[in-house]
């Protein structure tokens, strides 16, 4: 019989309340002869209160025993910004070496957007996740003078940028539409941008049937907006995928229906996988939250370790449940959860 | 009598065609005692394509003898990515010390919006111009190899942040909302991050009336196609500057009335005033271009050396005008600019 040894980290605000409910339809969806093993993790604001620490190298090995991570959210306004990011999330990514961060985006029929015109939305975003400007390189010298310098490094290698465009022209290969967007911002940060597509071309002439396009980052913004539909696959370097992926999930549903993957294709560490909304202190423990993402990260999750078909009903699940939510009063995190549940478990 | 002594560069693509507009419609805005004379510079890709330069010690002395700079726009696919943006625009940007980049968006009643719901926009976008990931500082190592590494460097001074801090802080004063909001990346990218908050709250502690509010770059993204309305004054760095002008052009109406000054307010050097848009190769030459951004750059070049009056009277003929196009034909760059310059003559 199989097993799905399965990390989980609850975290901060609405994590543990969504969490949950992503562990609820899992259970519901899961062949009958394999066996789920969960083990939580109490990282994020309680554990560093309480000890100081965020993340210890024990905490990775422990980590680094499981087939997947299953992350809610992890931030709390009590602690100082950038510690929990930087020293749980960043550090997590980084030490897992979680290159490929994978948010897709679909416009779901009778969803939501701000935009006019519903727009047809089906794309996903190949961010790169251990690159750029979120190295942490760079630093501060005469720290509160009025002389002080900050500086940011973004750091870009062939290694980095290869690795990543190239499971990105596979995805866009595998997708109907196959066509592979590069955002970047080349013609001003002309030494990552020059490396980015230069690397970019040399990739695409290995997969002649994928339509390939460059777009600078601020004129993405422009079409994700305007004209949605133009993008298929799209490559970028984290920072720029940070970015647009908000806005991408702002367009299609909201950030409540927003889910990612950290992943690692070589399966030599845990891939992870969480919503891309954070914890929400403000909602936190009013049930108010909607688990969606978390269940379409669970999704993601499914997809990765080759339960494709587990994968595509908690997919469909979503979808009829999206589609008749104009019509129905207000659910609570739980009742969302215990529909989803139902409907895969059915 | 008084003068106004002009720089024109009207550059490349449809720069040519949207700077003419802008003229005609200054011409017929100034007060008749108003000496207006220009001089038109011919930078570009064609000055690139005939002697290699993009702008030189001369040229920025020339220019330097001007009350102000009128651009069009500048770029062209002949000429690789990056040479004519850096080596031109972002170098006059530094070279006069344009640290105030000002891009002010209002959603006029009866313009199109990719929003549904038509909702209140007006804000302006106090963007760093002299500073972060735009130095150019950085560089490669193994250039096209498998080890290459390039690296971008965002530098960030307490002198730079603090200067366009507090001119944001004096915009928001003399605003009747009286919001300003820091937008920043400050739990990722910690050194530069934690510089502009520090300033950002040592300069709030002087203006009390000034309501401050903190958004990371990826959830302004959210909020600028959910909830515009939220912003009044946005202070941010140069690159999310860049992004979420383009985006808040997108949903105020269009790039193609997205004005933006390069201001450098101690007048030591001329401020710069161009549309957001580029150059748009795809339609330059064929009347299609709308001058309307160029004209509203005009009114912030006015403004900016104390043409309140002709300023405000732009606007509104800008504001008339694009309330009457739902019901017109469409007008040629040309006749766009007729109408707008028979309105503020009027
Ligand atoms: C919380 C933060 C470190 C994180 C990021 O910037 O990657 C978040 O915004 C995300 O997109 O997952
Ligand atoms: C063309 C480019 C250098 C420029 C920038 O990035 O500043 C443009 O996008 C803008 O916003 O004015």
């Amino acid at each position: 019989s199989r097993s799905l040894n399965l990390a989980v980290i609850p975290g901060d605000g609405i994590g543990q309340e969504v969490v949950a409910e992503g562990l609820k339809v899992l259970s519901a969806v899961l062949p009958q002869d394999v066996k789920l093993e969960t083990k939580e993790f109490d990282f994020g604001a309680r554990r560093y209160h309480a000890t100081g620490e965020t993340l210890t190298d024990a905490d990775l090995d422990a980590l680094k025993a499981h087939d997947a991570i299953l992350l809610g959210a992890i931030g709390d306004p009590s602690v100082p910004s950038g510690v929990l990011e930087r020293g749980f999330l960043l550090k997590l990514r980084f030490a897992f070496d979680h290159h490929v961060n994978l948010r897709p985006s679909k416009l779901l029929p009778g969803v939501a957007t701000p935009l006019a015109g519903q727009p047809e939305i089906d794309f996903v975003v190949v961010r790169e996740g251990t690159e750029g400007p979120y190295t942490g390189n760079g630093g501060t010298i005469r720290k509160g003078t009025e002389h002080e310098v900050a500086t940011e490094v973004s750091v870009n290698t062939a290694y980095g940028v290869e690795r990543v465009v190239r499971d990105a022209f596979a995805r866009a290969q595998a997708r109907p539409r196959k066509k592979l967007t590069l955002v970047h911002k080349n013609n001003v940060l002309t030494f990552a941008g020059h490396l980015w597509t230069n690397i970019f071309n040399k990739v695409a002439a290995e997969y002649p049937e994928v339509t390939t396009d460059y777009v600078h980052v601020d004129a993405a913004t422009i079409f994700l907006v305007t004209d949605p539909a133009r993008f298929d696959v799209i490559v970028t370097d984290n920072l720029f995928g940070d970015i647009i992926t908000d806005l991408a999930a702002a367009v299609s549903g909201g950030i409540g229906v927003a889910a990612s993957g950290n992943i690692n294709p070589s399966g030599d560490f845990p891939s992870m996988f969480e919503p891309v909304h954070g914890s929400a202190p403000d909602i936190a423990g009013q049930g108010k939250a909607d688990p969606t993402a978390t269940v379409l990260s669970v999704a993601l999750l499914l997809r990765h370790l080759g339960y494709e078909d587990e994968a595509a009903r908690i997919e469909d699940a979503v979808s009829a449940d999206l589609g008749e939510r104009g019509d129905l009063p207000t659910r609570s995190t739980s009742e969302i959860g215990d529909t989803l549940a139902a409907r895969v478990a059915g």
